[in-house]
């Protein structure tokens, strides 16, 4: 069977970017409400839909580059807002929610997205592959300062910005970055990783945000606190302080498997990579951990000689996902099916053995 | 890599004979000793070794037909006496052994081989590929009754043939079959099958005989009581009674995962090849559980196409074997060496993948 090729536009699976050994993206988000509205939690449906149409008419009159795809999640079904979900445009919650709520989608890059009627009014988003908060912050603070000259947004001189949520008041602002530490894994440091991160008030989180399980050895790290601090200051510190640290820990534990115990890893890469490419039915959880296995193979050159490229094997990080799966070959299956399908997609995608 | 040949004679791999799905190989063995003289427990070494040259003399004395190669165990170091455990040629005890004792082998089908001074003088023993107890019995009878033309046998005219073990006595032959029942295993039916033998007075154990674990789903099921009964009539009850019954299960066991779960077992059987096909690290163990898992798929038709075959893939059973391994890369390795060497030779053998 020859290799078959996947394609996705989405900038988080692009594997380039500074650290991207280490770091698939770097994202940075902002919370805001309009004044005068009560938050969508205790909206009236009325004053929720006038939300939808402010967000609509302010955030198209921006005229943005590239412009935005608009998209209402009402219209949609629950397999088409899982796909956003799976892409990480839109929170479970959102999916989930009630009444008029959307999303607004930078086209195709997939960079920024703008989340309306979720937790706030508006949840703004950009993401950039590798680490790259800066250039994510500078992108996101034009928009957010565009919408600020066009909307009141409820604001405290005394607190900063409202949010629903008090651990959001202030800047509302979050920062965060989605790692790859299987090297720390093997070496049993993630502990130490968790210990770290609260300490220094921070969470951390598994690939799918909040609640959802480290599932790969991908974690998102973000800040905790939004308040007393500026935007432009919370996301310095992130960028220059911390990020620095967990992936210099990560590549010295990755030296470290090389040097030292270079058989065991490349066992590791290429069992991973053998499974993949010959099991007959895969669970989700399973292809994540050992695409995590072949990542790590591909950007350490243990699987130099593979054929495999590192956007290639994020991009299947996504094509795995239950929702994609269905997506990519046209029909809603059950669980058995995807099992089935998503083995066959791997073996499509991966290459040889039969 | 292309895919490397390994060759080996042994009558045990041939992978042919009746029923050669479910049975790898026949073996009938008898226990003699020569009257005058102590049991090799209890003798003297100046017995021990004079019961070695008058074997040697009337063994070689037979002019058989493929000629013994005979076998002086003092002569050989551990290393090599553990090939010869590995080939089934010698029980771990005549390995570990005192004194003057050896085998004799016939060259180089292995079918048929003596142990010398083992438990007892004479441990005669012929194997044959898949269910054939008959023509083995055949074979050994007219060997027993040359030699007891020229040997004095203990013989007891009440209870028979004399043994060092009393469970031996009587005719002193053991008829066994070596089983491979992975799908009875992933069933979940063992237990069943273990009980039914027990209650039929027959004995189950594993790849490597008394106190080794049934690794690879591999068992040698034999007969516990000799005495009483003729030999033919032992052998011939285990070959029509006994033997087509379990492998009448296992092949039902096989239909059902085929016709009823082929998805469940396509993946067993891929997996296990593509962790062969792929892993850096492997243990002696762990390689003959993927190889059993490899040699249900050849014998069910699941791997065609793959381009393996039986006999490679019984082969590989004796290569991964630690003396063995040793021997074919021809020097000494400690066991993390092994696992490395194990692991890259089953590349070179079983073919795809890099």
């Amino acid at each position: 069977m020859s290799k078959q090729r996947f394609h996705d536009h989405a900038e988080w699976l692009r594997g380039d970017g500074p650290g991207h050994d280490v770091v698939l993206s770097s994202r940075v988000r902002l919370a805001r409400n309009f004044a005068g509205f009560n938050f969508p939690g205790r909206a009236s449906q009325d004053d929720q839909a006038r939300v939808m149409e402010l967000a609509k008419e302010h955030i198209t009159g921006l005229g943005l580059d590239p412009g935005v795809v608009w998209v209402d999640l009402e219209a949609l079904d629950a397999e088409e807002r899982t796909v956003l979900v799976e892409r990480h445009l839109i929170s479970k919650q959102h999916a989930k929610g009630k009444g008029a709520r959307g999303v607004a989608v930078s086209n195709p890059d997939e960079r920024l997205s703008i989340m309306i009627n979720e937790e706030d009014h508006l949840r703004i988003q950009v993401i950039r592959s590798g680490v790259a908060l800066a250039e994510a912050f500078d992108q996101i603070d034009s928009v957010d300062d565009r919408l600020e000259s066009r909307i009141d947004y409820a604001f405290s001189p005394r607190f900063g910005y409202l949010t629903a949520c008090p651990t959001n008041v202030g800047t509302g602002i979050r920062v965060s970055v989605m790692l790859h530490l299987p090297a720390l894994k093997h070496m049993g440091e993630m502990d130490k990783v968790r210990k770290a991160a609260k300490a220094m008030g921070l969470a951390v989180r598994g690939f799918y945000g909040e609640g959802s399980d480290a599932v790969g050895d991908f974690y998102q790290l973000s800040n905790q606190t939004t308040l007393g601090r500026s935007e432009r200051d919370l996301m310095v510190g992130f960028e220059r302080d911390i990020v620095p640290k967990v992936v210099e820990y990560e590549r010295m534990a990755r030296k470290n498997l090389l040097e030292r115990r270079r058989a065991f890893l490349e066992d590791r890469v290429w069992r991973a990579l053998g499974i993949l490419r010959n099991a007959r039915l895969m669970k989700a959880d399973e292809a994540m951990e050992h695409l995590s296995q072949v990542r790590l193979g591909v950007v350490s050159g243990v699987l130099d000689g593979s054929g495999l490229t590192l956007p290639e094997v994020q991009q299947l990080l996504l094509f795995v996902q239950p929702a994609h799966l269905q997506k990519a070959r046209h029909r809603q299956m059950d669980q058995a099916e995807r099992r089935l399908e998503r083995a066959r997609l791997l073996r499509e995608a991966m290459g040889p053995s039969a």
